[in-house]
């Protein structure tokens, strides 16, 4: 099976952003053992996107279009993917009746022009939006059977799970597969650590995806037993590095952890100025584990609020062992909770030295039986990635603690 | 002038990772006004790469190719390169003595496998490789004038900047752009509000880019006139949704304004766990007027660290006007900043009630002026969209509040 995926958009081809979409619906493909051949990048330009859609349906069996379904003057999918089909551009009443109620669920005021994203290639699917307003739809036409989907992250994602995925023949079918969640191993020293398993476990296929600062890794077998034998020696050359056996994230692995145990947690945040608590508030039900936070981005609101000693800052900066456990001690104290973390470091860009450089960054965890610290250095990553490999470290600190209480 | 951009590798079709390369690029050749028609991954297959590089070379003018060159067995660019151009393959002895001076300079070890790299399309032109051991080469076959990188991006941008880019025509004389950031209003709405500029302002080209909450609308003219009154007029029928009139997101922008007017300004934070802090303090400098915050999530939290009146909450439930009120002024009172911001709501997906549903936020602004008070539902949103939204609503709030201010 040949498979394409196109993305269009201009935002695109002026380099604005990255086509993640297509990255994100080859891994899935991926990891149901479908290859894709080609990913495209086609321009909101109908006469362009005509000759793209019209030789992809006749090179391709299976077709991901994204992007272009929007309401505006430049989202014209519909328009060119009918054209290349041969087909009319016709309203569909059940598209209509479809975008109404979007509308109405919402609450929102509609417009007129929105019911273009109900004009659609005659005779085509229409696959439900969940999310946004545009929906999609598919045609099997030429060699192709093809999907067209919204360019929206949010939008895309659950239709193309929910709607395509399942339609798709799994080439896995007699596949066993396993997946492990990393932190805190780079992807080449996880795929040197495991380099000998394509010759100690013929017939095991290793796949990696890294989502900063997360890993994940799946193994995939024709056999149980050869899966299994895999997945053993796998476990013990990852220990230290695997946090799930399953495919979800730290703040997940920390609630469940939490949840089990029945412990609170609090987190006293300098560098990372609130994106731990943003983090594990993502997670549905945190309110039963999260008392809350105290973002002390000023020292004087690490003294007056925080309660740490102003001496302590003096004495050592607010980039210090000491601060950052003084602070995780008081926020465990003041917000009443079992275990609580804390960070202080310098983000950068601006604000480094050469005693504590941009990227160093404190962190510690206190709970009932005593403190733990780490200092690291994050050389060369921006402001954004040591916010978030700082979070990281916390939450898997007071993860590997809370594990390791009965 | 028609480019396109070739990106090679398996681990691009896999997902493993995004095509960064090809976004760079782009955004290399767009800031000199050239516009990319294509972008295209092809696999790391002999036969597919001929054809992928044969049709390209017939139909784009200008071809940059990255990924393929390296010693190794799936590198197989140069080799597929020349086939295309019916040109054969050979071993360039310029190349070998470049080859030859790098494993010199680096104190390597070279092995002949390494030498595979010096194997070229004939009669090409070799691009030197300032930082690794594959060097580039440059073809004029067809209509193309096609450029060949490493996949590296540390080595190929390098290349890109000093050997590609001066060779090609700088198109931005005669372009005139501008980009306004829009918050409030869906990507319909603001199309329709801007409906009649087609026929107003011919010459005029407009692109959206949504990126929730915000959305951004860029304005081309050939001549400045024309951009000038589409300006002017975009100007007064948007001006109600228009936050920056240049590419800057909220947090940024309120980041400026608090700058200006020389304030502080200091979360509590319920339903959104730490995002405004997270969101503020990702713009660089932040330090300077972002005093912390207080991540109230527990009631308890409310009641005992932030001072909010028991009874209050008793009396009003803790996600009521009357709360978030209270949050914002006892932040702004214990964090001494000139303005407090103070979410509170729902953000599901459990949690909800018939009186105060999932997706029901309060949000108020506490400043020296007195305080300002809003609600939202967000009807149909999931968790992380409901505590997006809450975010931005209280930080452009915020930034009305100072705008105001002198």
């Amino acid at each position: 099976m040949e498979i394409a995926i196109i993305s269009t958009g201009n935002e695109l081809l002026r380099g604005a952003i990255a086509d993640t979409n297509a990255a994100w619906i080859a891994s899935r493909l991926h990891e149901r053992g479908l290859q894709v051949s080609r990913i495209i990048v086609a321009p909101d330009d109908h006469d362009e996107l005509i000759s793209v859609f019209r030789q992809a349906y006749n090179s391709f069996d299976l077709l991901i279009v994204g992007g272009g379904l929007g309401p505006t003057i430049d989202d014209m999918t519909a328009r060119a993917a009918a054209a290349a089909a041969d087909l009319p551009l016709v309203r569909s009443d059940d598209a209509v009746r479809r975008i109404f109620a979007v509308f109405e669920r919402l609450g929102k005021h509609m417009n007129e022009i929105n019911l273009k994203q109900a004009d659609l290639p005659q005779g085509c699917e229409i696959i439900d939006n969940p999310v946004g307003t545009a929906p999609g739809f598919a045609l099997q036409t030429g060699r192709a059977h093809a999907f067209f989907l919204p360019g929206v992250p949010v939008e895309m994602k659950p239709m193309f799970e929910n709607c395509i995925l399942p339609t798709l023949e799994d080439r896995r079918s007699g596949q066993h597969t396993s997946t492990f969640k990393c932190y805190g191993m780079g992807e080449s020293d996880i795929q040197a650590a495991l380099a000998e398993f394509p010759a100690s476990h013929p017939g095991i296929e290793l796949a990696f995806r890294p989502s900063f600062p997360e890993i994940s890794i799946t193994f995939r077998a024709q056999n149980a037993a050869t899966l299994d034998a895999a997945l053993a020696h796998a476990r013990q050359i990852l220990k230290g590095t695997v946090f799930a056996w399953e495919d979800i994230d730290i703040p997940t692995a920390l609630g469940r952890a939490l949840l089990d145990k029945q412990f609170t947690m609090a987190v006293a945040e300098s560098c990372t100025g609130g994106l731990i608590g943003h983090e594990i508030t993502q997670v549905p039900g945190s309110s039963a584990y999260f008392k809350g936070a105290i973002v002390s981005y000023d020292n004087n609101v690490k003294i007056d609020l925080l309660g740490v000693d102003r001496q302590l800052i003096l004495d050592h900066g607010a980039v210090s062992a000491q601060v950052a456990t003084a602070m995780a001690k008081r926020a465990r104290t003041l917000l009443h909770s079992d275990i609580a973390l804390a960070t202080s470091g310098v983000a950068g860009p601006d604000g480094g030295t050469e005693e504590k450089p941009v990227g160093l960054v404190h962190i510690a965890v206190a709970h009932e039986g005593g403190i733990e610290h780490r200092e690291h250095l994050f050389k060369g990553y921006d402001r954004a990635r040591v916010k978030k490999a700082a979070a990281w470290i916390a939450m898997q600190m007071a993860l590997n603690i809370i594990s390791e209480k009965r």
